[in-house]
């Protein structure tokens, strides 16, 4: 028999009963507000075309890597989880994919991704059943029904989800076409574009050579020179704004920074398109680049978010069968006190700066992060990241950042997420965490109960629209 | 007066009463099974001799270096406490120690130490007052009295602890006689063995060279040749094998791992042979050897485990008088996602290689330990080991673990223990603090509590069994 | 309307209803103890004229860097608060910079520093209102009225406070004048001093050479030799033993120890004397300079503390233009296994010896701190120090250090502050931190309740006295 589903109303609450109260509280107060979603990787196609998603499978499955990696870890091969590789779509039946995966969800427990899905199953979709081998077949014929109706299309999911702002994430060489399309289809929901410039910064990337030249087209500079590359830069940050970009975004291997003279800039961009550059040579171009955008921030108000430390396709056969971005990736020790310092003396002490830093170490939080944004005003932290989101590491987050840095240092919640349909789980789930945190300092009488309720309203809705510029964006009907 | 002593049935459990409910609820389920104690370090000759205890000096404080390095710190004498010195035994009466350390006892309050030595005193003894310097006499006495009794031999103990297998460590140049004795006594316990190959694979080890010789002579391979070093240790963990051993362990002090060609290699193998080595081919020998243990697992089923990253013999005075394993082992920030790329790169994908890995840096699970063992298909993480070890380190582990890689990427608990009367009470302690935070999750609603009581009994018993390859050890009657 | 300000009997304890009664009684047992404060940074002049204080701007929150740097992270100015820069007093009118201060208290929300306001507030000035934009001028005013009376001067809050033991830190080349001025002025208040001799250990401080030339000077030593410059440190380190120091304190930016030998030792300080020294050999220097301290403790009984692992002086433009200690310094990275190991190959087995360490990197509590601390009888843990003296860091420090290194490896409480009112509050929350921890273990039966109240009033009195043994020191009258 299969085991019921339901959403406790008192889920990730602490279990005493008088914090639980308060925290029942302070959720009652934000629990509804409307989601802003400042940064994030879903498919603006998708909102542009408004398409119906297809089934389960491909839904809820093949994209997320949170969920294949974890079977892959017990054997089961990707590819028959529906995952494509380099040379196409999976040979797997979606169905016979959705059993396979359903057959595992035991693996999941203690999981924010069993939080996540069964939130969606329940919230979304309406189950009462919970997903296993047996209600397999099931769900997967319920999903493939009402994803085909129009309530489950895109935009109304949007709309039902009660998303204020949703952020994409665009390499610089994208033509933001479907954010043109956005814009111009009438439809009210904001959906903008975040400039993520690694393709064309990062020498390492698989794609810098062929990014690089489309780069240059795109902005219409000539990119062969120092000043055109910078140039190219500058337009087409301009034309993100233009798509409705507040912000930057900058997933680089370490946290690195420099700050060379014009001249040693130049030369090191020479050696680096010359390609007679050496390893250290694009670490430096990388932590060059990064001190060139904070800059640019400064003249074009676009908020900076740095979000290093991942050893990107640490799995050598999966990257040359599946590509990047299969669950692979590993966090490493990262340096923030160092690796900063050379954009923090040139632009640390500018309030008119905001450059985001996140973290998969979570040991720099209370070593680190919180005493370098408990001073510099042009820092703030993003919340718990990736391996992080989670109940209990968002708990670590606020545990050991809040003393140091306060609240008003960090900038509410990102779901950084491409699993739309999870995004309402995931702003849930940071709520409760948020509110039970809270709880227990009212608890603990270290904060008054209606000081708590003005911090959990900020963290759920007014810091990052704050954080991220987002008051400047409108509506563009 | 001496304070009383007792066994409280809700210890270790949380304290709100909702959580302590469910907590006993599963526990309930878990609390008498069977005792898999797939890796520790107690003497096959104990069971194969079932020759009886002597003292509580000898069988409780002098191999117990959570013990004398504690009192040890305080300026006590550890020759006081009758632990041997390279010359020869401890001057120290057994009883004069006993006293000795009996009037320390307050040094240990809020240790594991406590809670184990407890356990014995009040379950293995039958002990309802505590230790302190007022009932030292009375103890040693009393123990005394016990352990000349049938009911306190090895093998009864054994018994009466209801442990279903235990695995013993042993150097490849050891002759397993105790094992084989054990397995010809017609007695029903099942003792295995494990290999344990540091001392001819670890240059640095002291006794490298004596031991290299004898794993020639045991062996019948000519170790001057690469090849033959490499059959000798095919032809040990064969005898190994056949001593029911299931799995290998290495404790280098480093998780390096190398993938050199077979040229390379015996070259290297040549260079550390000629004792012309450098301190880096030291460290090159070892990581390449875990890569070729790995490749003999492929072949002959045993399991790997790594136990990195202790600084051994900090103390050089001591390890001058006293040699190894004396309480001066300092564990060192590790590295995991650098150090195994070369192994995982050959093998980590391979879903019939299991390789159980630990630390003694927290800082890795949620960064690097979750993340790997969450994705590759031969990797699993191993307990919380040593100095963490204990109710706060346990639940660290699982609160930093579980998110990324679940509970079934883990495999149970290791008591790891020389202390062969501390196992039940280490294991009881395991039980509890999982108990404890899988009564957590039920109550934050994050787990239902039939998912969570069969997560208790799988880490209790079923996860040691299925990681360490147990089911196929029967026993040898 | 103003929001009311009140300290919760409560307070800190832990939410659970029986943890807490547990805690409340641990607390009603040591809540009152007379305070030892062996290691801050008050300013001895205040005791040894015994001025009153002037306004609550420059007596709470110009000289606090953590209150200022928090607003400062926020964009606020830091000279608009009253701080003083190089050239000079702050141009900020007292009253203003209060108002400024007090419009942004919401950014103390779960900030240590909104603890220690607010029981500075409610119990040294009895308000029962909060401060906000709105009461600031109330604040202002009725501080400034109660710091002219006498029961608010320096030596009249001293006896309120109930300090039995005040230590100060002083350079050697301070001539402690204040210090003898308090023992000629017949006040009965014990303050002493400590030994902080960086200043003309650390080729790297501003003030290097400055201080060598007056080290020379006060000491009567001929320092352009080693054997002068040793001689020097005995010289000053027997006149702060007469100003009742019984410790020195050692701040270096690493905890590298080295044993060089004698020649060595000598060469260097030639080295660094000529200023041709390289970066390496400031450090060596230090490093060195540790273990010469500790072999003069050896001699002359002072008990010794590092403080390592601050990068000092983070952002270039604050430091200069307002200079060292204004809220930019950022915890790094620290080692402690290795960085000890000269100093304690050669001292570390010394029960004469006490050096009591601290860090800023939590990961080393468990990692490096606790297992040294429970082996080497020569070391003991300092207190959860400056970022995380605060209720959740004091936690991790008893959660991650007492398995392994007990509780009476630490050295219970240091308040470590400039801020003198504050003094009562900060011993406060680690008396109230350390009795709920407690609770925690006797509700989980890990301990029994009258051993808890042992070792709360052991955290709270005995072990400070103890560990920088101030039995020895007699009021002075």
């Amino acid at each position: 028999m299969p085991r019921p589903l339901s959403m406790n109303v008192d889920r990730l609450f602490p279990a005493d009963r008088g914090v639980r109260d308060i925290a029942r509280r302070l959720y009652g107060q934000v629990g509804t507000l409307p989601i802003i979603s400042p940064h994030g990787h879903t498919d603006p196609e998708w909102f542009a075309t408004d398409t119906p998603f297809a089934d389960a499978t491909s839904l809820l499955l093949a994209p997320d890597h949170y969920l294949y990696r974890m079977l892959y870890s017990h054997g089961v091969p990707i590819e028959a989880l529906g995952v494509a590789n380099r040379k196409g779509a999976s040979p797997a039946d979606p169905r016979a994919a959705w059993r396979l995966f359903s057959s595992h969800t035991h693996l999941f427990r203690g999981t924010p991704s069993a939080i996540w899905l069964n939130h969606v199953f329940a919230e979304v979709f309406g189950f009462d059943v919970a997903l296993d081998a047996t209600t397999a077949d099931f769900y997967f014929d319920r999903i493939g029904e009402l994803l085909a109706t129009a309530a489950f299309r895109p935009r109304a999911l949007f709309d039902r989800f009660n998303i204020e702002l949703l952020a994409t994430t665009e390499s610089p060489t994208d033509e933001l076409v479907h954010h043109k399309a956005i814009r111009q289809s009438g439809w009210g929901g904001r959906v903008v574009t975040a400039y993520r410039p690694d393709p064309v910064i990062d020498p390492d990337h698989e794609d810098f050579w062929a990014s690089l030249q489309k780069f240059g087209q795109l902005s219409g500079q000539d990119i062969s020179f120092w000043a055109g590359y910078l140039e190219a830069h500058r337009v087409r940050r301009r034309a993100f704004i233009e798509a409705g970009a507040t912000s930057t975004d900058h997933g680089h291997p370490t946290a690195n920074t420099a700050d060379l003279s014009p001249p040693e800039a130049e030369a090191l961009y020479y050696r680096i398109l010359g390609g007679v550059r050496s390893k250290e040579d694009a670490e430096l171009f990388r932590a060059q680049m990064l001190t060139e955008m904070a800059r640019m921030s400064l003249d074009d108000g676009l908020v900076m978010q740095i979000h290093p430390g991942s050893y990107r396709n640490h799995n050598a056969k999966l990257f040359w069968d599946f590509g990047r971005d299969k669950g692979a990736d590993i966090p490493t020790s990262t340096d923030y006190v160092r690796a900063l310092k050379p954009l923090l003396d040139r632009f640390g002490n500018e309030p008119d700066l905001t450059l985001i830093l996140f973290t998969l170490d979570e040991t720099t939080y209370s070593r680190e992060l919180a005493p370098l944004a408990g001073h510099y005003p042009a820092l703030k932290l993003g919340p718990a990241w990736w391996f992080h989101d989670s109940p209990e590491g968002m708990r670590r987050f606020r545990e050991q950042t809040t003393e140091t840095a306060g609240f008003y240092n960090t900038v509410g919640f990102n779901d950084d997420t491409r699993a739309f349909l999870s995004i309402p789980a995931r702003h849930d789930v940071a709520r409760r965490v948020d509110c039970g945190f809270l709880a227990r300092l009212v608890s603990e009488h270290r904060m008054a109960e209606d000081e708590a309720a003005e911090v959990a309203a900020d963290l759920a809705y007014a810091l990052p629209k704050r954080a991220y510029k987002l008051d400047a964006v409108r509506p563009q009907a």
